[in-house]
């Protein structure tokens, strides 16, 4: 291990939850060396200022994006807010591959951005040759793109658990309620009173009800399998937790299909897949079986109403949500096993 | 004040969640006089011992059910466990009047209770003249009643919401797919491994699916309004926080209906109900705005999917989902203000 | 109850969790109505955008202070934050009597608030003749004050217990240590990174080691008991919770003193009062005792150490240490029994 | 590494919480092979139906101590429950290291054991070649020994801070204040109503005032270091997070000792320990800084009070307070680095 060539990697936007995991997952992986750590506001100071608890790392001050010598590295994961990433990547030399986090190169169509996020996008040209980083299914993709966009926390937990079964039509595609509720984590490090300690704990709320931007995306996906447009109904909570996510789908099956073909299903597809796992027929997918991890848990239960299923996806969404998928992606993009740096087991309790 | 006659009251099951609350609320009710509480195993401690955040108030040590001496009490409020309350209340003389708190008086039928509960009703007779505790659905029923049965939890939030829309042909009554959220104390106080502290906390997941038996409940009632039997698509989870529920329940609206139809109709029908609001366009529902209060909160929103609407309703599990309505009922049947004693406000944070 | 007059309040601050609180106990008291809540950034907006746990109660729009009419007002209640308040309660009107939540009247040498504040109090005049609101200690000066300091929560739970064991002698009054926990409520409503969600749950620490501003205030109370001046060792932690307050504080006993001889003295003490309680013997005293609700439970154990006891002390912050205090304290100065509107018992769980 | 020659371990006591982290940490492991987990009332059962979070590791079926073939196994992980360990481990065979997670065989005097565990050892012979595994204070022996005792979660956070401290005469030591607070999973998986959920949360108390049996064990390593018998005031609290314990310790300096000598003694110390950190001057130790991870982090801190000084510690109790000790510990015993395993960063948030 020691001799092993180590792929030099910059984060950009590092002082965020999700530059936090980055940084932790990639103390383990034994071919990845941090080279910079940007933050703009946080610049000339030290990573354990920002982050206590990675203070015990060898790890570069934080330092500005713009002022950066980006000559040796040769991949940059982007964890800045969304609307800003396209820019600074845009800005970026092109010798680097990118692991974008944010949400600024998952739609293809630029109408569609254009319409949810309220602007034209900025970096159109980028836009168009990114690659959408769902692993499982693009993996090939991934391993020779230029421009890798992370998929987000939800529609992660959602296409992993719906496009192998849009694709073989086994459930009405036109009728799908996802239920998803999340821990505050995923509402990210800015300051907002609505995300202060006693706004959230002891309580839960739904948020952004038929209007979030993981819409789209799922959109796109389902669609993209289907082989024509859908719409979904989506609703995320907040939940009084710091990781974790669940989505609860609610699906009617189509003429002949049982809950039993979807489970077949979704087993064989994730058979050799190491991040991808079926619960037991019987066991309840829960929010702690992935704490910290990468896997991401389904599960498949036939209801009382005749004709329906009720679906269980659950992820860590800082994990397999964001931080451990852009490591998988690394793991593909540069030739190291996937699992490389991703074996850590949940955190329970 | 100090004249008021007050009703002598016994609460039987004193030692639970539900009861603790009930003797909260009580304690702040100027005509409700409490002469019995009785605990079984906790039988001859004073109740500071098994509750000490009550020990400031004066009141009865707990005693055993069996050897109370009920000539001078009006009424009992029953918290015991679902299977137990009937054998206890069938034996109970007949001059009291019974608040039930559990289960086991709310369905009509004994077929769909025998199938649910997995044995024949035990008090078959009290069964049938029992009265359904819905307080504003029931109200002159329960004024006269000798028996009600208080609803759950759940079905509390998902009738008030779902009774008028359903009896309005607002909604496709066989098109409801309800995803329940409640906190911990739900599943009351009994010492399971799943509920200790670190099995709940930083975590969450459904449970009970296909098959939790507030779903009869809700179709029992919904089957009533809609004038045909209805089944529901009804998943709960657990979700960690100490008090509150939240339902997001998934319709499809009937030809020519909106969403603004649905709010304004459920604006009408508790336009004077003390305990049941529509919250104001926009404004999304969350349990801290009830927590602690006897409130039932709705809300109203237009999916992005045509044809659909996401509603959400919200209580206090043990206030309006339990105790609360409980005095709620209380009041009706013995003629005090339906508010007497119910208008603490929430408690937030 | 119907005629009783009512004293018309003002609330300046009403944004914040204590104004909050205040709010919400005001609402059960049939003695006091509120005329103005002011909020300088939402003024114009109805209570129930700001605290839509509110939006039931039928109040005044939120205003800008010094835009009111205060000339039909009795009395002030004041939750502005620290070095705000002493210039707008000097700028009110002289008829009105003020109730403070703040610490700018709460010392009374001058010095010791421009060493420990950074700057000359504003207000000295007020300063001189506000009194102290510890009402179990102070209520004749109360009764007649237009001024009264609220004390802060911390020194309500030190000196509620400490005050009769120093005046008495039975401890070591400059070896006193006293180790407090609070839940995040204690905090305020205001926006800063480490008081959201993800950085306080699931997590615990003390702040402001050795220069809390609560530790002068403590002293200033115990000095006069002790007849010379006193210094504590005072060290308060962050503690993942919403509401609640412990002290567990380390004490030398004098010679020929025992842990008994504390109890004695402690539960003499506060045999009449309504809102302080000694626990039980063997009974340790805990948050969720009191939990929204006006009372201080004391607790004294001996320690294996001899000659040492170890004193534990909680509160509800946002009511016996803060707004349950000031109606208290508003009972005391105008007439009203001084449990009026504070009888709501604890809401467990 | 391939090649590496694996360690075979048994771990007795599986399905606690310890026995969990032990695993979590042991699959990180490249020298250590699982070869039995066994657990008395779960035997049969697959580590997934106890552990889901642990479903997707390749490790044995649950099995019963009495029945396993240990012929092949070097080294044996015990996580029984106090009192019930000294008996199973004085039944195994010889052969077999041992290191031992309960209190057992952390303290050497039999009378002091027979005094605070209310009966006397039931492995005398044991208990006398047990080394106490504070690995950073006894690191020599350890690697030469049999039975290993890991210390008690609070004693570990006690003894790395006070030990130098008290070996160089810098502090009283006959006047330590140690107050220490733990999140739940310190009270171990066994099911008890205090232990609930809705117990626990929004809550906060001491418990074991007085009596705690962590105690003699602080007492027993300090007295070591001070040549003399010595007695500690020691509370410890139930704080409401699953992981996590922290204590302030409240100390005298001696003549002469200023804070600025106590960090520089445990900054020496601690120079080349890979798990002990001293935080930088100014930062206040946090429990979320060392959540998940082997590191014990300390703070020191001037009082106010001449002469006295505040010192922080805090640790993952599961980790360095337990599990990740044992592997430690593990390391020194076979000859690996003792980072071994145990490199994985704090899990924040």
């Amino acid at each position: 291990m020691a001799e092993q060539v180590k792929i030099k990697a910059g984060i950009i936007g590092a002082s965020g939850y999700t530059g936090a995991d980055l940084i932790r997952l990639a103390a383990c992986h034994p071919g990845l060396e941090i080279t910079h750590l940007t933050a703009g506001k946080h610049a000339g100071q030290p990573l354990g200022q920002v982050f206590p608890h990675l203070a015990g790392l060898d790890l570069p001050v934080l330092s500005v994006t713009e002022e950066a010598d980006w000559s040796e590295t040769d991949v940059v994961f982007c964890g800045l807010p969304h609307g800003t990433s396209q820019e600074v990547i845009a800005a970026l030399p092109d010798h680097m591959k990118i692991i974008d986090l944010s949400a600024d190169f998952r739609l293809r169509d630029a109408d569609v951005y254009a319409n949810w996020y309220g602007h034209e996008h900025k970096a159109p040209q980028l836009q168009k040759k990114a690659v959408y980083g769902l692993t499982e299914f693009y993996r090939d993709d991934i391993a020779g793109a230029d421009l890798v966009a992370c998929p987000g926390c939800y529609p992660t937990a959602a296409l992993l658990l719906l496009l192998p079964l849009v694709a073989q039509d086994l459930i009405h595609a036109d009728d799908i309620v996802i239920d998803a509720k999340s821990g505050a984590s995923g509402g990210g490090r800015s300051v907002k009173q609505s995300m202060l300690f006693c706004e959230v704990a002891e309580a839960m709320h739904p948020y952004g009800i038929a209007h979030h931007r993981h819409a789209p995306e799922i959109e796109q996906e389902l669609s993209g399998a289907a082989g024509r447009p859908l719409i979904v109904s989506f609703t995320p909570h907040l939940i009084p937790m710091n990781r974790g996510e669940l989505l609860t789908t609610y699906v009617r099956l189509t003429e002949g299909a049982s809950a039993t073909d979807l489970r077949r299903t979704l087993s064989q597809r994730y058979l050799d897949e190491p991040f991808v796992r079926v619960a037991a027929e019987g066991q309840t997918p829960e929010t702690r079986h992935v704490r910290g991890s990468n896997t991401c848990l389904l599960g498949i239960f036939e209801d009382r109403v005749p004709g329906r299923a009720i679906l269980v996806s659950t992820l860590d969404n800082l994990v397999k949500g964001s931080s451990g998928q852009a490591i998988q992606n690394f793991n593909c993009m540069f030739g190291f096993d996937e699992t490389c740096g991703l074996m850590q087991q949940p955190l329970f309790p």
